[in-house]
């Protein structure tokens, strides 16, 4: 059973460009433009299996990538992040307790530095 | 003329481990260690030009990561932005004028989700 996990399409925004063109254009048709196996093999001019392949060897350079560079986690922590930044500015303009303000900008110096 | 570029050192930090081993290994030993051509050339068990081979390969490929991933550009940014918002929070905790905690806060913001 061939299972399509959607971790993977997401992991493809962040590291698509650099893999190897042909894995890439399997990928995107598999997980952006939901293609079935039979029809990205059609259109690659290539065995059903052989499109197995390329979206296997896809998903485990995304898999690598992500260990290594952690682009997509750091993304997650960035917005994370933005969030409390801006809670932490409209505290301070509508003036309220000014430790809140500072708890934000803690928090969000801890998750920014701890993704990176 | 073989020239030893440090900017090559700082992406290494980045992105050293998605190198392949042997050309990581002569990388190292060229822009960490410090080591001759000749003296990993006899190291490796290779030629001087097998050495400059892997170095031209393995600045190549930290030249592509960066490009992909800009993980130094969004490291420096990084560290920008919190100086930003330690300053935003010395601001806040010596009571000045608020106003300029939230423009520390913007601009943090700003560098944050430029550089992502």
């Amino acid at each position: 059973m061939f299972e399509k996990n959607m971790k993977f399409a997401y992991l493809l925004d962040f590291y698509g460009d650099a893999l190897d063109e042909h894995v890439r254009s399997v990928m995107r048709a598999y997980y952006n433009d939901d293609l079935s196996l039979s029809e990205i093999a059609l259109g690659e001019g290539i065995s059903r299996q052989g499109v197995r392949h390329l979206i296997k060897k896809g998903e485990e350079s995304l898999v690598f990538f992500e260990e290594k560079f952690s682009l997509a986690k750091n993304h997650d922590n960035t917005l994370l992040a933005c969030e409390l930044l801006n809670e932490a500015k409209n505290s301070i303009s509508q003036n309220e307790n000014s430790t809140k303000a500072a708890q934000l900008i803690e928090r969000a110096l801890e998750i920014i530095t701890k993704g990176n």
